[in-house]
């Protein structure tokens, strides 16, 4: 169980790190979409490995192909299946981790509760699964663009680097211009920096992504659990090595009173706006239209090249050593990762809006 | 859509603040289970309003009733109906605000979504549905004993107001000592003075409750998508006025290097354990058994006693004015809520945990 | 697990026979529907008990209660919450069957599965269960009529006795002339001796329940599991004593030959027809547009009014003897549950239907 | 939407008949199960067309890869994504019903729905389709297997050819032995003999399935509306052609009073067993512990050799002729269907009941 996502559009993904291949179905996607295949590639190419010094040096070529559910260019409404095999995964030796337990990793707890794990690059816990989340990601992306809705994410923060600019006064345009996604050119400059430090010494550093969604109508959400903000809030927390979420005001929103967080309402020509959006675009659990906007906590990356303590299979002492190629940071391969997850949800509740008044 | 919550452990709710009643539907409770009326009522006391100065002063008597699903003390199997009878639905007067859309309430974003509202108290989106998922959580809690299993919650911060403490170094047991669920005694009573003074001021404040559940054996969790933290956090996402989740390290393990962050295992006795607990109790979505613990950061309460400028349904200029009994902070009623949340997760995901292997 | 129905338009059923109360949430109810309470009352008094001699003489009097989800006579979209209490759940006496399961009755499968089971009256596996279908159906069936779409039921065989007309030889609005609820009279008379004498002989008999949805739209459906009909045959099979279904030519549809039982497809204005409906208006899984209609298998009732042999908990052999009222054969009290149930569906799967394109 | 199927033990199909390829996705099948490769390669050797002269001679390879979910020969608890790729999607040319709706299939219902369909071969609606449910399937009667709980199907009629024996009286050893798969000789003969007449004709037949599961424990089965054969008749009406489906007495025992349908209960050691067998091995929904056993009603298949009458996208009169090469009569090949989709609710129900009692 666990491995699909959503209720309309509805994503199943599956493969492990050095399996065959990886791939998703995505069921309930409407028809009458254009596919644009270069797109999904684009996509795919921002979080592929060995993109730049400051990601991992691994090579995965991620060449994905569509088996199903689209026909002359158009999605016809049936379950598009897409498969990304995996080209080198016989390459490698594992056996200085078959039964060991990585630190911070799922080595532990996939043990415990399968009694069998696929040590192999981390199996299905490698972060090589959320290839298959991009690919679905950016087809939920262009029906959203079809529908006017953007979304967009960047790196706010690395380590004790902290981006003090809100979304509003960054130009998110330049996003894409510096290796670790950061849209001030200037704190991008000291980030890389930063993370080639920390790579050097051989150790790791966690990160902030922050995402936008414009062009949202009102009337997304299901509450009481379904709440808007409540599923996206699963998603980024479903992205390895995730630890933390927060909408609008977030965890500073706690010191502030109420006569200052509210959100007052104004009309503009046809439009209800809010003057400040401390609500972050959700009340109540449902898109107000604004823009929403959020930050996702990334925690330091689990595989360091040091030598750490741990057990093994037996629940012998051992030492796990560091080796192969892996981000010294998460985060600026998480940037995709993170609009896709919430084009996913917002594609779903924009399908689902529909069916709410008679 | 959206009213129902968990996979085997399952939950549906309804009702309205000022309709007739509300209730829940708990449909997968295992068999054989002791049902304990009292601790039901118990957990809804300390839910309830009315409780204390720096609580609504609001009466709601939330006498529940078990229609069905337990027969001569002990769950079936069958579905455990629950309702709570609203006694004085018809007393009030709600005209003031019936085509006005208070700020950062869900008014506007249901009359959006709906094109109808009841505007009676809030209507489905008042924290008066919330006593429904306390008495469906209190079942949780009784299944998690029988299993060893605890869940504590309590409030680590109100406003500015922190406690630097980390739950290891707080006795939870005083928790309930205090008025304001907090278990430092002496901050307790700072945040207690510091309520009644934003009361005074007619304005709301926000908080964080923090929540750790013991006894939590490996192998929970669904990943990739259904991670326990990920259910987690939508389960707190979901509750009234929640605006952010961190598990573990969270936001401030963004900071940290991976040297420091990974947890290092070792064995005591059978068990396998970690020297820190910066993954929350959590690894790749799956609990490792070490203590779970979170943070849930809640906004502001929007009602405050003072006028607001706003729209209504008609998109004109108004004035909102503030009215009737409402929480200055909404923390200290939180913590029975977030228990009850975590519990219902855990129940369902030790459930369903039973299935992993052959 | 199992006691929801539905994806959007989702019901979820609680209660017993002799419990305190049972119930239904109906979550996904479209807003702005006009809730006709009369009508729901009318529904169920067609399946309650004691409405004539040839059904049981038992006596429940079916009282509801809408808790939520309407204001000012209109669905809000939030769930809808309706109760009916059990108004003489403690007058009976059920120790001579509290240890001994009754000859094909659910008594020895419940006891199985749980471990313990709610005897009286035969718990969650009462007929009684059925009452909260046809509330929820009655407001499913409001919907559906707002959007021209008819569904009737009518009984059509009573042991050997066949009607062997069409639906389309028949006048349905005659159904509920008699109390066999036929809409042929003649042979209604000869249903309701033949059920008389059944009675008189303390037996029981089985029948057939046919049904006709008029005015479903071209495009429900979801293959390739929830096809249509796999969908209605399931709703169909989940109410009590079922045995069978078959829709358009059915059972007697493998006899024919596939130049005879293609439908022809015809242009008739600006709709698309066919010229035969051996298809019961589903091809592919999806509403063409033409009059669904199936049939559903319903067995004898398994209470008879003579003694049986059977075993108790223990193992030990036991004589079970008829007690109480029953009734002789529960066809005519099906069709409203019937009807019911194929609302739900047609409900649900209209609503779905509106995701399908961009 | 409707391309998943289970809970617990979940698959999700994709795949057009001409498209690049199709395949499935299975959540939860439990880890530590041996997957033996050879057997999936079986059942789809007796799925796959062009195996005797009463089947289509189309060819089809069904080679099929599984790309994860699998390690060193075990499921691991991840999903097992399966892909079958079309080897020859591109030879075949389809214009001259690109545009028409052919009578009883697909065509028309799946363009009023999508507005857009994939013609080639059915797309979507053809049964190749069925290939990723009988891999999927093997794999649950691998499981089914080692809990000792055997499916097996035969096919019990052909038009008017209908074998007046009871599963008792048949030894299913011979199924395979023949190419109609009918258990008795004699019988198959006269099948195989009238299929190939019927074929000679260009013409198609209708036939039933008939399917018997032993071994299956007592408890599995989630009233009210989950009951066990509620979703064994879902999963067999989601198969092409199916028509109708019954199960234990049927349609046959809507005639039978009471007392002779009653399955009386002795004990027999430590087992509680039923004399007879009409409730088919499901009471309330829930085995019993004995045979469950069931009546599955193909229409002819809808492709015929002949000119039919239709109308085209267009609206306008068309004729469309028959082309290719089809089956004269689909139960044949239906057998290992019936049986997979049988397994894969079996082994969902089974996972499910682990979670009833505490």
């Amino acid at each position: 169980m666990g491995n699909s996502f959503g209720r309309i559009f509805r994503i199943s993904t599956f493969g492990e790190s050095h399996g065959k291949g990886l791939g998703v179905v995505i069921d309930g996607c409407p028809a009458g979409l254009e596919i644009d295949e270069d797109f999904i590639w684009q996509e795919m190419q921002r979080r592929k490995p060995g993109q730049s010094k400051i990601t991992t040096q691994r090579k995965e070529e991620d060449e994905f192909q569509i088996l199903s559910g689209v026909f002359e260019g158009k999605s016809t409404g049936t379950p598009i299946g897409i498969v990304i095999m995996n080209t080198d995964q016989k390459s490698k030796d594992y056996s200085h981790i078959a039964d060991k337990f990585r630190p911070s990793h799922a080595d532990y707890t996939y043990f415990e509760k399968y009694g069998i794990r696929d040590y192999r690059g981390g199996g299905r816990s490698s972060a090589r699964e959320t290839a298959a989340r991009v690919a679905a990601g950016a087809i939920a992306k262009m029906m959203l663009r079809h529908f006017g809705i953007s979304v967009q994410a960047y790196v706010s923060q690395v380590g004790d680097l902290r981006l003090d600019k809100t979304y509003q006064e960054l130009n998110l345009e330049h996003t894409e211009e510096n290796i670790v996604r950061c849209p001030d050119g200037e704190m991008a400059e000291q980030m890389i920096a930063y993370i080639d430090e920390v790579r050097k010494s051989r150790d790791t550093v966690g990160g902030i992504v922050s995402c936008v969604a414009k062009g949202v109508p009102p009337g997304l959400g299901e509450p009481v659990f379904d709440r808007l903000h409540a599923e996206i809030g699963k998603a980024m927390l479903s992205i390895n090595a995730v630890k933390g979420f927060e909408y609008g005001s977030g965890f500073e929103g706690v010191k502030m009173r109420g006569s200052d967080h509210n959100d007052a309402f104004y009309r503009e020509g046809d439009l209800v706006k809010t003057k400040t959006n401390h609500s972050g675009g959700i009340q109540g659990g449902i898109s107000n239209g604004q823009d929403i906007y959020f930050n996702v906590a990334f925690k330091p990356v689990a595989t360091i090249m040091q030598d750490q303590e741990s057990v093994n299979e037996l629940g012998e002492s051992v030492t796990v050593s560091g080796k192969g190629r892996h981000d010294p940071c998460v985060v600026p391969r998480a940037v995709p990762i993170v609009e896709a997850m919430c084009a996913l949800v917002l594609a779903d509740y924009l399908l689902i809006s529909r069916t709410n008044k008679l």
